[in-house]
């Protein structure tokens, strides 16, 4: 009912071969751009960084220091923009883009989707922009740290809200495929409610534990084994980089904040008066089972693609929403995506 | 000064080759069973459940149904008896010692120091008791879970308190390092506030993010990766047992559940108004390098036995309050345990 169709045998076909230039060569962008080229697009990069751009070109990888000429050449080979840096620098970057390249394909690989549209928004505002999130992150960063497996067999989530250009949509999609990911498509806010929850607190707990554990001193720190070790392991993780996540992300952390520290004060006055912890340990086990039982739970569904993008997207989320995962293209997607024979 | 001297060369002579009765074969028991053996100790077990004895028996290894009988054993043959039950079933385990093998040399490898050693003095106050704890706990639990290997290179915690039986603290040092553990000395108080820090607080962290995490349903389960993963993983172990391992060091937990607590109010007030976090990360950040900087700090000190006790318990606390480990016996030590020629 004037919803544009789309024909997606020709999407998913330009999709499939979509060159990407990637902005930001840190753990996250180096990773990419090694990925995509090994994946066989059409790739290439920019670093603000003059060391990093030097250690990628000897890589051998196709890096430069500017920027602007890389964007520029995205908007000539209409590519896939990938933004990949920090949140602190995403309004800079996300300038030049508006700047140079105002109409392009764009995603990001940020943790925090809402913020990230609106940055979009404030400086490229035209761009047909498609959020993104690979769950991949290490306490690494940085070229040096990256690895073209770092999406091998993670998830990638890929925003899926009702304005989204179902093309650039598709690009996204397949570009995480062919990293090796698979693909969780969610509404931006579910998204970030979600990562609240299960990177973002980890995050602070980490850091909280870690704390914690050091005011012991040496023989604490002698004794920690591994549940000590594996609790803090994120709070090795630079901590300019999870504050910009987590701040960027404050009102859905706030809320998982607050379920945390309700459950944490319960489970103090609990100790301290009868000393029973066992309904929060109990409360904790199942939890746990049950991210043990959604990773087993690997059942194997076809979706058609819907034509109309509204009711696409609408059935991507739902997906996303019941736990499942966009792992590949059917046979049938693409053979009507291969090219014609003459 | 009327303070007993001590042979150590006869000591250590009795302690490399003392044998080993093991009560309970759970994780942590039936891995001390299969590694005394394998180190060449007469070695013994008992567990209270029929299956588990037979498994143990059926993998080769000399266990009774009867844990009676095998304390017998025990004080006939001058062996080390280690407790290896929860806390929970610990009075009745103790009691059977007690009652069986009243003078026996006894050490356990429960997580909590101080329970553990008032109910020694309930239960069996003539045994000269010297309390351990591996710090090798996994999720998984029973004599399956077990392994050899479970002490390799981890720590091993040998109560050095300063009623010690220095013969019987030499058994426990010889039988840790036999298993291919290091041996961290502490007193049992300044154990406990230790593990209240880097183990039981962790499990109770752990359980609250398991929960946190659940109750963002499918789409956060779906996204969880190494933050959540690596965070929650201890909340798998069996509650029961996490809840008598925290409940029997209430009072340090209590300290350290508030450290963290005051920790996370702060970040919680701070993010939600000027949306700062990076003082709580950093020292987040801190904590967790100070863990690898002590990891990385192998210096090696040589520490000549004091023949008096008092004088040797202070020094070996000292080297454990100061991040030291035991690693091995010198070989002039080793030289003065040999058996004379003849």
């Amino acid at each position: 009912m004037g919803t544009p169709e789309v024909d997606s045998g020709a999407v998913l076909a330009a999709a499939l071969q979509r060159p990407v230039c990637v902005l930001g060569l840190g753990l996250i962008g180096g990773s990419l751009l090694r990925a995509a080229v090994d994946a066989g697009r059409d790739a290439w990069g920019a670093s603000a960084s003059t060391t990093t751009a030097e250690k990628a070109r000897a890589d051998g990888y196709d890096v430069a220091d500017d920027v602007a000429a890389a964007v520029r050449r995205a908007a000539e080979a209409d590519a896939l923009v990938v933004v990949a840096v920090p949140l602190t620098a995403m309004d800079d970057v996300l300038a030049v883009v508006g700047r140079e390249a105002p109409g392009c394909r764009l995603t990001d690989v940020t943790s925090v989707k809402e913020p990230v549209g609106e940055a979009v928004g404030r400086r490229a505002p035209a761009a047909r922009f498609v959020g993104g999130h690979p769950m991949t992150g290490t306490e690494f960063s940085g070229w040096d740290a990256g690895s073209l497996q770092l999406f091998h067999d993670k998830v990638w989530v890929v925003a899926t809200d009702d304005d989204a250009d179902l093309e650039v949509w598709t690009d996204v999609v397949a570009l995480a495929l062919a990293c090796g990911a698979t693909v969780v498509p969610a509404a931006s806010d579910e998204h970030d409610v979600a990562v609240a929850r299960i990177s973002h607190l980890p995050h602070l707990l980490a850091a909280v534990l870690a704390a914690v554990g050091a005011d012991g001193g040496e023989l604490a720190l002698a004794l920690a084994a591994g549940s000590f070790t594996d609790g803090t392991r994120v709070a090795a993780t630079r901590p300019e980089l999870t504050a910009a996540m987590c701040e960027g992300n404050r009102d859905a952390l706030l809320s998982a904040f607050d379920d945390a520290l309700g459950r944490l004060g319960a489970a103090r006055g609990s100790l301290a008066s009868t000393g029973g912890l066992l309904s929060t340990l109990t409360a904790g086990h199942d939890g746990r089972a049950a991210l043990d039982a959604a990773r087993q739970d690997r059942r194997e569904v076809r979706i058609d693609l819907d034509p109309s993008p509204a009711e696409h997207l609408e059935a991507m989320r739902e997906l996303g929403r019941t736990g499942g995962r966009i792992i590949g293209w059917t046979s049938e997607a693409l053979e009507a995506a291969a090219p014609d024979e003459d």
